[in-house]
């Protein structure tokens, strides 16, 4: 089975490719990975096929296509800080580049499983507790009106049969590795990471703020079982509400407390950054991913749980 | 004042223009209607300055916005059954046209009042007997889901302050003069129509199939309104529900029976068509229209009302 990344060289894009080449329970044997994205896969296996180029490019989007990829992975995307100061870029690649690909798809004339990475930043405006599924899209960020748009496209391909899509809302992934990113919840997992390397961090948010999250390994499970699962079950909605856990800010660091010691969880201070603050008070505290769960995909069991699992995979050199 | 209409030699659209040019209470005075469309608008009137082109015509639309344009009229549209015949040109006029026209409004500087004729297609799937603004749009047709993108551009341009919207989601417009459009809608105008001026119709769906309907004196008088209403109360939400009477096939035939007799209603037989009866039975039978009638929009009073306003303007010749 040969399967397209895009996004590939990000950090989920990076997690899934090692998942789909480690094959497993309910993972059908890859043959390729087409890892797209604008620099290489750091990747290093005979069986990633790297294509460095930019999803609104056209010609090469078309190129990304090979005749017999079964399943695609949509991960490029520009995210919600730099979709709110680069209107432009953010429409540009978010809605024109996905509507790219779903062309391309569709000139294929073979439907690939179509896997998207949405948001719960789709959601917006006047919030229940817990949001379902059901619930209008009300985006009030650039990224979360590029994403629902992309979400009626993904439906739209499927229903005409074009592709067979299943839109996924991830939950805010933490800890991740690495650099701070250009998200608005970058400091999600900065707020873990940066003091667990004896490094300073600042959280925007007061510590009252609730925030659905997920562990890396948990994403990528689910990205992994919308990939393989059965999507005639999904109806008429292709869109899913990710399952993930709801904690504050200041829950998590007490949670980085508990795991790492009170010395750690003293490197953090908050100091409300209005910008990120207003965007994260907008964002579900909840989704209700009753129909995901009974659709087969994962939770995580704990917040410590994912801050035990970062520290378990950073000294495994699988923090990059 | 200058106004912008799309879709200007439309039936809605040359209404809308003689309502604006006719003036009245609560309207401005307006000196200047662009007349946008395909064809030339049939309103002779100084004031109305026709421009012949199409809507994916960049230059086209980028010579519409002249400066000092206060009021966007955007009802240009493929409509629900030529969108479902032919995707592409659903997707490039009702998506990307609209988003020309938006970025023509944004490069004025001015965030001109921009007022976009929705439809209650951008509902779909599973719904309640009377559908509120809270619920999730799940279009299932392609022209619900270009209308239902484009809402999203309307309220996220609106929040960049890019241009000041209202997307009006219209109720079916019975009874519409002239000839059969390409709406799958098209029969709720022409059961009425065609058996009034003597010639045998087909009720293309069920007798109970429920239908939300409006006069075209009351949505003309509701776009008006959209024209001028204080925005500010929309708050994040651009989107309303207008208002509409629901009306099954069988009734809106008693009320042509009651108003013009056995004879005329006996013009009219039902004959299932599956491609008009799946969309149809797919759309919602009622709005809950709570909030535009409380910002000051209007509904009909009831059906027979719309027939027999039909058959008075049909005599007046506002039949075209």
């Amino acid at each position: 089975m040969k399967i397209l990344v895009t996004g590939a060289a990000g950090f989920l894009g990076c997690r899934l490719i090692h998942s789909l080449l480690a094959g497993g329970p309910g993972v059908r044997r890859v043959s390729t990975v087409i890892a797209a994205d604008t620099s290489r896969s750091p990747i290093e296996d005979p069986r990633v096929d790297c294509r460095v180029g930019t999803i609104v490019d056209g010609n090469f989007v078309d190129s990304l296509l090979d005749a017999d990829v079964h399943v695609v992975y949509h991960l490029a995307a520009v995210l919600s800080g730099q979709s709110e100061a680069e209107f432009d870029t953010g429409m540009r690649v978010n809605v024109e580049g996905t509507r790219g690909l779903l062309e391309a798809c569709r000139a294929r004339g073979t439907a690939p499983r179509f896997v998207f990475s949405s948001t719960v930043a789709v959601f917006g405006g006047d919030l229940p507790p817990v949001v379902p599924e059901t619930l209008a899209l009300r985006p009030q960020t650039s990224y979360g009106v590029g994403k629902a748009i992309a979400e009626l496209l993904v439906g739209e391909y499927s229903r005409r049969g074009f592709i067979d899509g299943v839109a996924c809302r991830l939950a805010t992934v933490t800890v991740r590795p690495g650099k701070p990113n250009s998200a608005l919840s970058s400091f999600v997992s900065g707020v873990i990471r940066e003091p667990l390397a004896g490094i300073d961090a600042v959280c925007p948010v007061p510590l009252d703020t609730p925030i659905w999250v997920s562990s890396p390994r948990t994403v990528t499970a689910n990205l992994l079982h919308a990939g393989t699962m059965d999507t005639a079950k999904l109806g008429d909605n292709r869109s899913l509400n990710l399952p993930g856990i709801s904690v504050s800010a200041g829950e998590l660091l007490a949670s980085l407390e508990r795991v790492a010691g009170p010395e750690v969880r003293a490197r953090v201070r908050v100091e409300r950054d209005d910008r990120v603050a207003r965007a994260m008070c907008g964002w579900p505290a909840a989704l209700d991913a009753t129909r995901a769960l009974s659709l087969g995909f994962t939770a995580d069991a704990s917040v410590d749980g994912i801050v035990q699992e970062y520290i378990k995979d950073s000294t495994k050199g699988l923090r990059s």
